[in-house]
């Protein structure tokens, strides 16, 4: 089975990823690690919700996280459109392949319309927010890993394939895979905003949200953070890294967040925006792909995730089985 | 008279920057400068030229530069359409509206469709080139300022309110421009790729090209280039920087290259691709857009730049009178 | 005439530069300065006095700022010696030489010996101070340029070579000097730590403190320094740099405080610690030395300085003609 | 039991270490490793031997590897004195408290004086060595890593208290020392040059070499040696971090050398010359000592280590019980 084609004349135009909207048990001390540590920047904070941007970013929020009692879950992916014809394009579309979609009000928004695809991931697009001030050149306000805009998120799904397929209808590119051959796809790397990645999938129990990633200016704030971290009592928090991906080639960090909602920090990205550029294969086998030099990440790295609000966990088959970290420990590595 | 409008189904679809060609005096003399210094990778080297990308390109190249007993000049300003359908649509629109066109061949690179604006910009357009691979992780051949990708080029022209509202038209949208009021535009950044700009046109005599720019991964690197720079006896090239943007609000660094071209290194651009985002407008007058700290650009910077083969340069009117160097020391600041 | 010898058993046991006391006409204007830009920390703060340390630092005190409704001045250059005996042998040899010098009660130091050495440059001798707890990893706090710890100041006085002789006396290594042949010697550079430089001596009107300088981490803390500099408005502030030093070869910047104090931040120093090290001679003719890329100074980092208390400043024979940026623009260069 | 006091007017001078001697099985394998990845400079290179120096240092070599076909071995860390006389005073005072001593020609050193202490470390001293030239402004030549200087030595013994008590006679200082209390000590680290170490002694079987360790210039270096390990096939080499020491602030990685030689890249270190400076005691219980952020070492980086060349290795008693990545990951923590 071929790859699917780039679509060029989509159902409606998406421009990016725009926003992950999360559920915490504690407004504060979610603060103290988004905007200590990862170096968000709060627009507006009632004690009920925050509503983050990065230190570039002009939009609203790109992250918003609501007081729930609750287990902490994942209630939408949030997709930006070009126009406000987009969304009705959108609407059409979802009506017509039967994913249910419903107009939504959602504070500091435009239009929203809230979609759950195929595969269980709950979504929302809108095409616009009300401005804010970058703050790029507010430098001595800048903290921690002073993340600069929300780059990517990442979801696992049992459906790794059907995904592919699905979003490449809707006008995503695919930039890299992560494949043993073309019919066993294990991750999908999808881009609309010209770089690596909006939105990827990776073979596992889904739908659940992996992480959500900030860019970071430099090397040394990925590790600035880390020592915040470690100074203000999240030294725990830092799950994986210091490191280097195969796939996209960024210098990352993972931290868990005080609910455990997975968030990456990362740099280097490169630009993909012509048609003659080929998709890039990884082979799972080779572990320069998930580790061109330390050691794997720890199995909760490839087991824990964030649920979404009111869907149903499937298992991946078949069961996915990574080099861990407490494998390679344990083969001797 | 207002901005004009962007323009959201341009007559044809311009992705981005390309490349830039340049005629040289002596080959092997600008590859020391633009190997060691500026750390591009060289895709092809004849002895009449050289073909450049940068680290993280997969594009054949984003720097030509061809062999010429003349003075040197800028041959060309190269743009990326999305698809080989869009330079027919190119091809139709410049005829139309009376500006030369022609297909011309143009080695290493598809369907070359060579166009000059009305404001005298020797442009030339294509939609592929041949795929190369990325030098990303190729760590230990990175070299000196290690430039990544040809992010924009700026241009001096005495028209600069004719080259917005011509641009715009092919669906360029307006990020930052510096102007007293709507009516006196000194400068307008103009972008399709999603960050501030792929082209800047400047008020000065024109048509010329004032410099191109790669961007670099870390404040490092800028350093780095400039220390590499002195070491191989290319000190006084290190015309301007390190330092501060006001617009687009880089951090940067000027060279010129043996020939006297010039050549920035810039890291910190923002993504632009939401429809809200105003463009925001700098005062000619606040010496905080030309220079946030520091001093001043010496006047060579602002006069000197390379003409296009072949197109008479034209005065601008009013003579800009830019806060130099020069009148900076004498006023005693 | 040759370089004097280095001499292993001084009369008494400096250790290092230790602190600098200059008066400044507003505690809280130079707070802001000293506190966002440069990044030092307040070990105690009055309306009339602040006390600074580096980052790194565990002494009470690198930097003092007396207010003072007068001229600014430099009051005293701090050095430590190693032992209280040492101050006692100090206090002997300066009486037997005829240099005068008095014990003084100076808050937050040990016993103190204040000296003025035979060029005018008004010292003091302590062996200890309070000591205060490290803030190199309470990363949350650091701030601006992060300054970790004052390194060594630069003197501007008429007599350089016998400046030479007299601290090699006290037991001080060259590492580095200016000279066009050995009988004509520019600037020397003076150390008891281990690294380049302590006690730098330059010709010039003087006696007069020229520059004091605090190590800052990375490259990327002193353009951060500058950035904040332009953001709080201190951005006319920044008198030269970010460059390259020919002699120490680090990377430098220079500031001028609110009251006209000179601060450099710079990193890259070595270890000078070996008998074997010849010191090494720069050509005063040799634009490398000053600028090994880029642009000389302007002509007031030569000749502004800080005068010391009650000091009369004698001029230098023959008067300095370095090349400054006014000489290297009108000489088209 | 009190700490050992300061010794001011030791039996003779040592002002540093020097210099590490290992026995390797491949020069030329030893050779890709030390000069791509950690980014030494070889001073002199033939079949059977290469001696490095690091990027800033002038003495001919901190580093040698000499060819053999035995188990790899450490042959002698190397400390400097200041004088020649210097090291007749060692050699009287090593015969006099029963250490075996002996004058030795060593290649590329001056008058060499190998000792052996009482636990078994094999110790040479010198006094001079031939100058090199500095290469810190060779910038184009920098690789890897830049290794700038060595800065210390972590050796295992069984014997840390009388290690400390041995060390402080020769009149080293200690800078920070790992002990529940007094009487239990872990590890002590002592330095004669001015910084927090040259010498450390941690608890374990021994005697034995576990790291050497150079300053590298920048966070970005360090990363920039894992990037180039990885892709010159020495991924699998970087055993720990990047991280964040608590003792000594320092942000690390340890690599394995082809032979299994840790070696460590650092930065980040503070001046300790003042006796005022308590040592800090680290609380062996206390996580955020090992590892303020992340997780702890795997067992192999507390285990392994390189023998001395001749010398038995001993057990520790208490057998030690570090937190281990292995005991970390089963713990659940």
């Amino acid at each position: 089975m071929p790859l699917p084609s780039i679509v060029l004349d989509p159902p409606f135009n998406i421009t990016r990823i725009s926003h992950v909207a999360l559920t915490v048990a504690d407004i504060e001390r979610s603060r103290a690690f988004y905007e200590e540590v990862i170096g968000l920047v709060p627009t507006s904070i009632t004690d009920q919700c925050v509503y983050y941007r990065g230190v570039e970013e002009a939009c609203h929020h790109s992250l918003i996280l609501r007081k729930s009692s609750g287990a902490p879950t994942c209630q939408r992916i949030g997709l930006r459109t070009l126009t406000e014809a987009d969304l009705d394009r959108a609407d059409s579309y979802f009506r017509e392949i039967g994913c249910p979609s419903a107009w939504a009000e959602v504070a500091h928004q435009g239009r929203t319309l809230q979609v759950t695809d195929p595969f269980g991931t709950q979504l929302e697009f809108c095409a616009r927010m009300p401005v804010q001030p970058r703050q790029i050149t507010k430098f001595h306000r800048h903290k921690g890993g002073c993340g600069l805009r929300l780059d990517h998120v990442q979801l696992l799904t049992p459906h790794v394939s059907e995904a592919l397929e699905f979003y490449m209808k809707l006008g995503f590119w695919l930039s890299e895979y992560v494949a043993a051959d073309d019919e066993h796809i294990r991750a999908v790397f999808l881009q609309r905003k010209g770089n690596p990645h909006d939105l990827v999938f990776f073979h596992g129990d889904g739908p659940r949200l992996h992480h959500f990633a900030f860019v970071t200016p430099e090397t040394q704030h990925m590790l600035r953070a880390c020592d915040i971290a470690g100074e203000l009592g999240y030294g725990a928090k830092v799950e994986r890294g210091p490191g280097r991906h195969g796939p996209g080639h960024a210098l990352y960090v993972y931290f868990r967040d005080p609910d455990g909602h997975r968030v990456e920090l990362f740099n280097t990205h490169y630009q993909f925006m012509d048609l003659e550029n080929e998709p890039v294969r990884w082979d799972p086998a080779d572990p320069t792909a998930a580790y061109p030099w330390g050691m794997p990440a720890r199995s909760q790295w490839f087991e824990q995730a964030t649920s979404f609000e009111g869907q149903e966990v499937r298992p991946a088959s078949p069961r996915p089985s990574p080099m861990t970290l407490e494998r390679f420990l344990a083969d001797g590595c």
